[in-house]
Order: structure tokens, then sequence, then C-alpha cells
């Protein structure tokens, strides 16, 4: 297999990358169930030397843009080679396709429902593979449960060294969530949004270092249910008055609002969805 | 120590069979206090090789039969030899046996108040014994905290190549809970119940491939809180009327009530205990 | 570096001590974000051979205190040599310094505001180190997520052999909370308080066996509320009107209030801090 390269943030990938025995789960199981045990079992049965990571097993039931957004988050953190299994499925059981993508120096494994969406966005060498070999699933196989039947034997597979290209045809419609990239609706003006609202109520929005440079984001005033959200702070403990909230850039790369010591959620009343207007002063 | 074999599913199974390095944990604890944290750190600090896998700390507190029911659903997902260890201890401190089985290829320990009663009803040739030998226990012990100062290093000890025996005598009198088995009221109607309410809202019955077949499945119709649901379907995703309760053989090898993308429970008002009746029409 | 030794319970703990290869984490991250997976992917891309053990993510948002009475209760059921991260951090970015302490044959990094106070209060021999070194920090870092861009890659550094002082220099003002240490008001009455509810409702004191001796706790009352509380029993199970709230000795080493398969917490309608007097019966 020929090896590509690629610039990812300030590395360089090759495709395919060596394994770092790392397999990450992300999923909207809960924790009260025994799936999440389940699907470890599986892998672990199948490699036990298997090195598991929860992501979260807490994305709201069947909620795809949460999954991906959080996979987008932290999906470099960790070792160029983990295998990232992300399990939100409402289509379990049905034709939707069970894929497998290769992309930056990483694996995924999951359903072809845009949870892997903002990565192919992301990486421009990406390789997506439907996964349709029987041999790997388990068997009996259930129509209710693929995270143990499907995806997490799968991952073990790609994790004791079987190649992308040997679960099934590479395929180039991989189901695309809308993309994440701001709209410029005028000049000096973007028309930007809630795309995540986290545990301590920062409101993550979709504006990143691409779409508002360094010097444009000092001009910069958002507004949020007419609500103007004037600076941009370096740091949650800047002082300024409190309850108020303001501007800073979070460690997802995006724009957040947030509120010193409290929830911006709450103080704002926003959730996910929300439009964000950013003006940007003419110099 | 003779080694006896007998069929699980279409595996044969060696007991005893050798010890897979696998140490699951299924609690009420919960995930907000130190207690699965210093579980963890006694089982690590006298086996460092040991792999522990989190199935749940969220059952609700005290509550046996949900351990009983979650165990059920996924020990044989994990790999043979490993062992399980179960804490949902109401009696801790009191005189309750803390007991260590083997059973299925696998181990299991903890109190003996009926946490391993479905795993008895499903193994035949399960082992049970009592521990007793304080020489396994922490100390000082506590009289609130059993999984930290009998159950963790018990486990640990076992994960070490002590075997069964070493920790206390056989016994023959565990305590069981009531059988999950359905009644057959009448030819052609079963009495059964909702056994567990997951995360999704499912509702999982106690009606299992033994108490109904493939082809009386086709014929079945059940009904719930006076509500008929006639169709069993083969995946979530088949079509059928938005908010429909239907049937669905579940992940756990029974059937379950599901509404597509939404929750049973909530739609039909039902939590466990509830009665399922199920009426099979005669060819 | 010469080793001291010192008396921990009733082990003798050489410091510095061999590394144990296991990381904890305690946060107040949650576990439905990006964050606990972001952090674990950092550790384990620098050092593979990690083993990371979750005590919990659940503290409430920026509760140092809670984080600090977790940390206290179990950090010794964890192996000599253990690397316990704590990441509760409301200064995240300001001018508050990241520090690393070895106590009591354990390595602490975190926040210095005031998460390591207990351990402080516990171990004689403790040394803390202002963590400076930027060559140990993920770059770009970020101002709001140190947990990932500093206490994760300086923990990781010290799991591979990287030796405290190797981080920055050692200082001896690192910021304490208030003692745990209940008053003696008065011959014969304590005055104590709640410092910890748990999941089930115990009401964890600051009450411990320095402060109160064995046969002082035959002849003690807890009053609670203008209730009081007369027996101290030995086990949960023990006999005695139900819902009757009494005190026990808990697995944290504090005497605890607790309803037998009930909450003390919400019988009582009492949270953390409320006063707890122990009047002690003169013989």
């Amino acid at each position: 297999m020929p090896k590509k390269s690629q610039k990812q943030g300030d590395r360089l990938v090759d495709l395919p990358v060596s394994l770092s025995g790392q397999i990450t789960l992300l999923t909207d199981f809960g924790t009260s169930d025994y799936f999440v045990g389940a699907v470890k079992g599986v892998i672990l049965s199948l490699n036990p030397t298997a090195k598991i990571i929860d992501i979260t097993h807490d994305i709201s039931p069947q909620d795809i843009q949460a999954a991906a957004f959080t996979l987008l988050a932290c999906y470099r953190s960790f070792a160029l080679g983990t295998i990232h299994v992300v399990v939100v499925d409402p289509g379990v059981g049905s034709t939707r396709r069970p894929i497998l993508v290769q992309a930056g120096g990483y694996y995924f494994v999951g359903p072809d429902n845009g949870v892997f969406s903002y990565i192919l966005d992301n990486e421009k060498h990406a390789r997506v593979f439907q996964i349709t070999k029987k041999k790997f699933f388990q068997q009996p196989m259930s129509n209710t449960f693929h995270g143990r039947d499907v995806f997490a034997p799968v991952a073990a597979a790609l994790s004791n060294g079987v190649t992308p290209e040997n679960f099934g045809r590479e395929i180039f419609d991989a189901l695309r969530l809308g993309t994440l990239k701001v709209k410029a609706s005028r000049s000096g003006m973007l028309k930007a949004q809630i795309i995540h609202v986290d545990r301590f109520g920062n409101c993550v929005t979709n504006v990143d270092g691409s779409a508002l440079s360094e010097s444009q984001a000092k001009r910069a005033t958002l507004v949020v249910k007419g609500k103007r959200i004037g600076s941009i702070r370096k740091s949650y403990a800047e002082s300024g008055p409190a309850n108020e909230p303001f501007a800073i850039w979070g460690s997802a790369g995006f724009l957040e609002i947030s509120v010193r010591n409290g929830s911006a959620g709450q103080v704002l009343q926003v959730e996910r969805g929300e439009s964000v207007v950013v003006e940007i002063e003419t110099n």
C-alpha cells in the first residue's frame, strides 16, 4: 500500500500509520445499562491487549450532530494510529451502511449517518470503506445492537492488524452533515451559530481561526439574542463584571461565549442552534 | 482439580478455565464519590497487570434485581476466564455471606444476596464458595465498604491465581431471586412481565427464545396495560406508524417493546414489574 | 536524591518511591463532553503504557473542597508511586500556579488552589514544586483547558521518569483550605460539621479517630439541627427503627450519619456545611 503524507496541524502524517493499540468509544449508550460493558467485552475477547478509552457515552440518544462535534473536538488529542469507534446509530438494523474511515492518521469505525462528517471536512486524504465482510461480525448478530455485534469486532480486528481494504470496498458517497463553516452574509459580518453547550455552560460557536483572524477578533462584537458581547478575553479569570458573558477562544479551536464561574447557557438562555452574529468593525 | 466441560451457547467451556486477566465491576456506587476509585486502587495495588472494565456503577442504590439482570445481559460478552465483581450490597457488615461463583467459564465475586441468581439459573455446572479467609481482606476492614475491603482484594487474589477453594468452603444454598421464566397460564397464553427499562426506553420482557419459538412469535400479540402490540419487527428502522410501540427481539435475548426513535417506557407509561400478556394465535 | 522514610498508617514509606505506572484522574469535567477523552489521549500519546484510572469526573463545577475531600478519602487505596491528577480549576488561565506535590509515597499534579490541602495536612514529609517548565506543556497551549495542555503532559512526563525537581522550583506557600480538624469548644463537646454527603445520602462528618476515641465514641451523642442521634452502630444492617438516623464509622475514617437503606441527607434535610455537635457523656 503506497504511503501518502499530509500536514496535520504541525505534524506530518503518513497514511496508513502504525496502530497505537488504543481504541476510543463515543456513544449514546449511557452508563447505566450493560451496553458499554458488552462492547468492551467483545473487543477484549478478540484483542486482549487493546487499550480502550471512553470519550463519552452520554451523547443524547440519537444525537448524531453532538457525536460528530465531540469527536471533532478531541480526535487529534490521541496518538496517531488510534481507532475511534462512534456508535450513535438510530438506523441500526436498517440499510444504513457500517463504515470504516482512514483519515489524518486515525481510523474511525461506525455507522454511515454523518458522525464522521466533520472529520471528512477536516482531513484531505480520507478514505472510506463500507464494512460488508460478515466474517468479522459476532454471530448470532442482533438487529438492535451493532455496537456489540458489528463495530466492536470490526474495531478489534482492525486493532489486530486487518487492513481497511479487507472489510469491504472503498466508497465515495459517505453521508455528510451540513458544514460547520460560518457564512459571511456581507462584508464585516459573519452569520454563525452555537454548535455545542458544554457541562460548564460554555457556548461553543462555529467561528474558528479560519473565519476570524486574530486582528479581526480584536475588533469583533458578538450579538446573541439581541445582546451584544463586546470583549474577547484571554482567560476565564480575566477581570470583568460578574455574570457578564464574554467571548474567548476555546479549547476545541472555536470562539466560545462564557460566564466566569457561571453558565453562559443559562445567563443567555440559549441552546444549540441559536444564531450568533459577529460584527467586525472596519479599521 | 478435575476439568468439567459444558456447552455454553455454541462454545464448549472447560471449567476451570485459565484467567483472562480481566476484572469487571458492576455496582450501585455511582460515579460521583471515591468508591469506584478506591476499589480499583486496591485491585491494582495487588495485581498491577489486571485489566479493569466498568460494566456500570449506576444501578439504583440497593437494587439487587437490576444488578442481576445487567450481569446476565452481558457476562458472556467477555473473554472466558474473566472475573465479574458485583457489589450491590444492602447487607454490608451484617451476616450475609461474601461468595465466589465459578460458572460457565467465568468467575463471580460479590455478596450472597441474589445478584448471581440468574447466572446460577443459566449455568449448569456452577460451584459456589463462601469467602471466609480473612487473610485476603484489607486490614483494617471497614463494616461499610466491603467493595474495597473484601471483594476487591479477593478478586485481585483470584486474578493472581489463587483458586476458588482457597477462599472458603463450597456451599449449596446460595440465595436465589425468583426465576425469570415466564408462566404459561393456559394454552396459547403466556404471563410475562417487564424486567428492565433501558436508557432508550426499551422495555425488556422476560420472554426468551425458550418460551416463544420463532414460529409462535409470528402469531403473537403482546398486551400491556390493555394496549395490544401486534407486530414483532426485525429492526427499529422497519417502517410503521410513528410513536407506535412494537415488539422486537432484543440484544439480551429477550423480547422487548420499543418505539422508533422514542421511549416505549414513556409512551406506554410502564416501569419494571408491569405485566405483559402474550397471546399466541392458534394455527 | 536522598531517601527519607515516613510512617504511613501501618506502612513505612520511602520517598521518592518508584512509579506504579498508574495515573488517576479527579476532575469536575463531567462525562458528557470531550474533556476527559482529550486528557487521556494526551497522556497516552506521551506514555502509551500508562494505566489511567478515573476517580470521578462528577465533582460539581469549581468545587475545590469536594475534590480535596474525595482525594483524601481514596488516595491511599492506590499503589505507592501512583500519580494523582486533580483538575478542578476555576483559575485556569490566570496567575494561579500549576503544582506538583510529592507526599506519602504518591505524586499529585494540579492547580495550586487548595485541592491538595488535606493531603498536605495529612502527610508530614511533603514537597511542593511549582510547574514552570513550558517544554512539558502541549503546544499550542490553550488558556481554558490546562487539564489537557498542562496537567496531562506533566503527569505523563512524570510517569515517564522525569523527577519532580525538573518541572520547576520547590515552593513552601501552597494554598491551603481551612483544616478539617474539629474544634473542642469545651470539655466533653466537639463542634463538628458535615463535610460530604455521598450518593447514598450518608453524611460524612469531620470527626475522625484522633478527635474521638473508641471509648469516647461509646458515650457520644450527635446533635444535628436539634435532632439527637444517640447510637453509634457497627454496621448499616444492625437492627434499629426504620428511617432512624444513626452514626457509624465510615470507610474514609470519619464518623458518618446514615439511615438504613435510605438517605440520611434527605431524612435530616442537611447539606455539606451543616453543624454537628458531639456531646460526650462524662464517665
